[in-house]
């Protein structure tokens, strides 16, 4: 006999809050804990992109010999209830189940567990029927089982519960009843009603932060809208950028940001090459934020009006570019708040305002807020009001200048304000600070954040920074934005290292982080000149002066540019920072790595010569079967940057790169080749 | 000009609780995460012995570029009000500091961090000072600060303060004042009256459960008091386990675990070898627990009165031995219980009560006990009582039988509510079974836990196994106790290793675990015949019948047990399990080890010859710098069981050991010989 019942599908909605509270805690025998993913404790969410994967493990296991039964719990936090998925023991007690966050916001997720008095019994059922034990009264514990579930099930099930129930303790042989017990449609039915009123629940719900796609995978070029006029010694404006804005998209970047657009104050500003006084025709600079003109919320007039603003926002977003504004929370002497709010700036007991130090440097041309105020309040609001101001002209990203030099719960409350309502804005923590501070302002919600690349040159360097940031916790919640150059920091390797030097360090932050940015056109067209032997600072840096920049040089890289960031847009191995391994390579200044998404389905392998004078080779050694790749048979590596295709065999290849020619390459490696059996007319 | 004060005491008593009120959590600025040691967030205490330190770490840190002081708070629970020790900094953010554990019971700690004004005003003064600047406003800011700490101060140090705060305002020269300014006197007594308005408290207290030095280090003796009789035939009492005492301090025990030494069960009474039915002689299996004559807190009255108990108890702490006794919560049918309190079985439907199974095993002869039963409250109730009753008797051990098969949240209440009123009760969780389950029992207040030593023979799963438990977050809550045998446990190397495998699996479990026990006089006397090939448990085991032990045999391993014991009680590094290091040895069936006290005052090296049958020699590598020994010069090696004393040098001293005569090396590292220097006629 069988007896059917309507299919369901897996996922439930149910009201698994009422099922927690502790009138039974002695009797809850389950215990569910090493949650992961999770961030200190849970105190923190877990980011993820639209689309993306949530695969939850937990240890979750009971006394004595029972069955356990474990579910992951997940829903949007906005909306109440509960979906349910089944977990699957991976051993050692521990389980694993995962979800897909489509929406934007927060997402929670935990996990519950109860010994299945069902799913043991029929267990040890089937043992003792194998034994060939009487089992009379075994059936009769089933049948009240069942009939126990037939009393939490609905109409239908409840009805179809109760024939089982009867049929299990009824007059049937032995050997009838039996199979009818074992039956694995009697199995999914009392799975969909299980006995949950000792199920424990684990004592936290974890969150998981859901940002925009942008947020995991973005490809950053910064400029000074003043140096993007066409005629030298023009103050550019943000018309010039919108004309620029087809030769930046034609490189490939999605992100545009843009230093301080806001007026400059003059008290001491500062001259060329940090010149401690302005000559007349001195811009100064744009982080010395405040004018006559207005504060945060105003626009340089040299740069054009709010309007010319907006229309550069829409010409960019046509273009596929989103357009990051620098958040550079700090006042010139000038800025409208020093008058209208002395209590937010700290004064001295000469009357006069506290600017800001490193002692013994002195940086008279900015004021800090002094977050330790009595009125912190009110500046906090003032700050938050500037942001929503930001966000209403439709700006979605901030790059946010040195958010180490403002306390952290300040950043925790405005970020955690900003995406309440805009859970599509993102935050980039600009602070080249010591790692622990980074990692804060990560945890307390900075969507993604600078790293110490630029400063990651060797081969060991390198392996050991980014196997930390993919391998490491850090990877819930640190999303690393790698720049080979800055408009403060022009590492010696490019000061030194020539073409070759610009295009490996290009290649490294491409292909190693699935977000990056070079500050141009100084990057591009190579700008390699520092101020003094040693420093790390541009000679003629544009922080202080207008530049001219003749984009259309022939010796630019802005065509090689472009073409690895088509190989980014093309393969969504790099688009994500999980499926990173380094590669064994014989030389000490080879390296290799690959990139893999999780089914193995689009694979890239990297491999630069970090020497940028010498030819250098050596024998690569890769995981094949890790890679998806059968090591009996061949497979190919296309070279995506000269087109070239290799057939490889074997996880042993040797390897070389002439700097002048090609400093690195970015293989596409496809599992296997066609054997004669693929074609049609073998058969 | 100096200024005086009076000179205080490093740790103070404060009431710090006061100042966590988030009255102004958007000024605190300090943030203290990551602290260690911790278990499971906090959720559970780590464990201590009474003397024992408690070192603790913590990231803590400020925004921008002020100092952060920091501080480690710690308390007993039963009392209030912290004390305070200044935590070091070590680099990277991370602090530590330590405090020692001087009573039985809990003690808690956190960990406070605040932004220091006054050391960040001093340590930026000086570099003003140094770069030659003006700094006649600074002093000024510096008089305000310390003018602040005065009005904080009680009555002497507001003098000293308000001078102090008068003379940086004041008519000195700015020479006078900046020397007097960055005075160590000053930075000590501004030290002592910090403004900890704005300090940040971790939201964690965290907790140290203290227990008896025996909970650390304890050598545990097991025998069956029915066998030790000296008539053969006879069946033992109480009285002829005082009268065994003598032979037991002798071998160096300090604690004897008695099997339950309750009335047994006549219904399904199991015969010798496990036979189905016993014979009207047989003793039954002391398991089984109850009959007749009562049931947990009943004696067998073959064994004596509860008087003879009392009195074995007052013997036995004569000779330094605690008595251990077994908490098997689980009855035999004619246990009491199972008359008078149904409800706490579960029930079969054919109106039998369910007897325990692993099926298709049935165990008739056990009823466990029904822990979903709607009466577990007076179930728990109950099982306390006969815990409470033991502990009246002077019981102040209990070997847990089976814990894993019992709720985990009953074992957390019942040793939480024994261990409130008798912090000094020990409790060791017989769990041989998955890790987790292991580690869970010891998180929620097991001070002991068996463990899989028995099963770990090789080199390598030695070292793995013994990493895991020392070098892990194990050590903080997980105390090992290693078993080379048990009543149910006669492992193969001990069935065909002979006298060799019982020395090296004696001095391998007593010098890698500070808790080690072996079930006697079976493995004095070298037992070793299992009930068939391939089984692992006793031929004629002592759970099922009598048996009669000859301790006097010539062959007997008892002297070797006394002098191995011996060692452990001279040698501190023994005692604890935090000192231990694998050491390389060139062959596979050569293990060395060593472990010494955090100080290395004490250093011991063992080594021991896996191969029973045959000399085995290798090349040993010990870390000489961090076991305190100059590599350039010599150090002796005492071998602690045979007195002889090696000279070596350098790292690397060949090893050979016969198992024939000894299969085993406990070396006393010494760490430098005499040079003709520390002769007195050498002057």
């Amino acid at each position: 006999m069988r007896i059917s019942r309507p299919k369901r599908p897996q996922q439930r909605e149910v009201g698994v809050m009422d099922q927690r509270i502790p009138s039974d805690e002695g009797r809850r025998r389950a215990v569910v804990e090493g949650l992961a993913p999770r961030v200190d404790d849970g105190r923190f969410p877990i980011k993820r992109s639209v689309g993306d994967r949530v695969v939850v493990e937990a240890d979750a296991f009971v006394d004595g010999h029972d069955v356990v039964t474990v579910m992951l719990l997940h829903r949007r936090a906005a909306v109440s209830g509960w979906s349910e998925v089944p977990m699957v023991a991976l051993g050692n007690d521990r389980w694993r189940a995962e979800f897909t966050v489509h929406h934007l916001g927060r997402y929670l997720y935990t996990v519950t567990a109860w010994a299945d008095r069902f799913e043991t019994w029929r267990r040890d059922l089937a043992k003792r029927v194998e034994a060939g034990q009487d089992v009379d009264v075994d059936l009769l514990v089933g049948a009240a089982l069942v009939a126990e579930a037939a009393e939490r099930a609905d109409d239908d099930d409840r009805s179809v519960l109760e024939t089982w129930a009867t049929e299990l303790r009824g007059e049937g042989s032995s050997i009838t009843r039996t199979s009818l017990a074992l039956d694995a449609d009697l199995a999914e039915l009392m799975a969909s009603h299980p006995d949950r009123r000792l199920a424990t629940i684990c004592d936290r719900e974890l969150s998981v932060v859901v940002d925009p796609v942008r947020a995991r995978f973005s490809t950053w070029y910064e400029l000074f809208p003043r140096s993007a006029s066409p005629e030298p010694g023009r103050h550019g404006t943000f018309r010039d950028v919108i004309d620029r804005l087809p030769y930046i998209a034609g490189m490939g970047f999605d992100v545009l940001y843009l230093p301080p657009i806001h007026p400059i104050g003059r008290t001491y500003r500062k001259g060329a090459n940090n010149a401690t006084r302005a000559g007349p025709g001195d811009p100064g600079v744009p982080w010395a934020i405040g004018g006559p003109e207005g504060g945060h919320t105003a626009v340089n007039p040299d740069l054009g009006t709010i309007d010319d603003f907006r229309e550069l926002l829409t010409a960019a977003e046509r273009l596929g570019i989103s357009i990051a504004l620098d958040l550079a929370f700090q006042c010139s002497p000038d800025h409208p708040f020093v008058r209208e709010h002395p209590t937010w700036f700290r004064q001295r007991p000469d009357g006069s305002v506290q600017y800001a130090e490193n002692p013994p440097k002195k940086y008279e041309d900015i004021y800090p807020f002094d977050f330790e105020s009595p009125d912190w309040r009110e500046l906090w609001a003032a700050l938050a009001d500037i942001v929503r101001y930001w966000v209403g002209q439709g700006v979605r990203i901030l790059r946010v200048d040195n958010p180490h030099t403002k306390p952290f719960p300040f950043w925790d409350w405005l970020i955690g304000q900003i995406k309440a309502d805009h859970p599509d804005v993102l935050f980039l923590a600009e602070a080249f600070t010591r790692p622990k501070v980074m990692y804060r302002l990560a945890k307390i919600g900075f969507s993604q954040s600078y790293t110490y690349f630029t400063w990651r040159n060797s081969k060991q360097e390198l392996v050991d920074y980014f196997t930390e940031l993919t391998r490491t916790n850090l990877r819930e919640f640190f999303r690393p934005n790698a720049w080979p150059n800055t408009p403060d920091i022009l590492h010696e390797v490019l000061q030194h290292g020539g073409r070759a030097a610009f295009q490996f360090r290009l290649v490294l932050a491409a292909t190693l982080c699935a977000s990056y940015g070079i500050y141009g056109p100084a990057f591009e067209l190579m700008e390699h000149t520092a101020r003094e032997p040693g420093s790390e600072e541009y000679l003629n840096a544009e922080k202080y002066e207008l530049r001219h920049w003749d984009i259309d040089r022939p010796d630019s890289l802005a065509p090689f540019i472009g073409q690895v960031n088509r190989i980014r847009h093309e393969h969504r191995a790099l688009q994500a920072n999980d499926g990173l391994a380094f590669h064994p390579i014989s030389d000490d200044r080879l390296i290799a790595y690959s990139k893999r998404t999780p089914d193995r389905s689009d694979v890239v392998l990297t491999i630069v010569n970090l020497d940028p004078q010498h030819v250098r080779g050596g024998m690569l050694e890769l995981p094949l079967e890790e890679m998806g790749i059968d090591p009996t048979g061949g497979y190919e590596a296309v070279d995506l940057l000269d087109g070239t295709t290799y057939l490889w065999q074997g996880p042993r290849n040797r390897i070389e790169l002439d700097p002048a020619t090609s400093p690195a390459s970015i293989l596409h490696i496809r599992p296997r080749l066609r054997s004669e059996a693929e074609f049609e007319y073998y058969l």
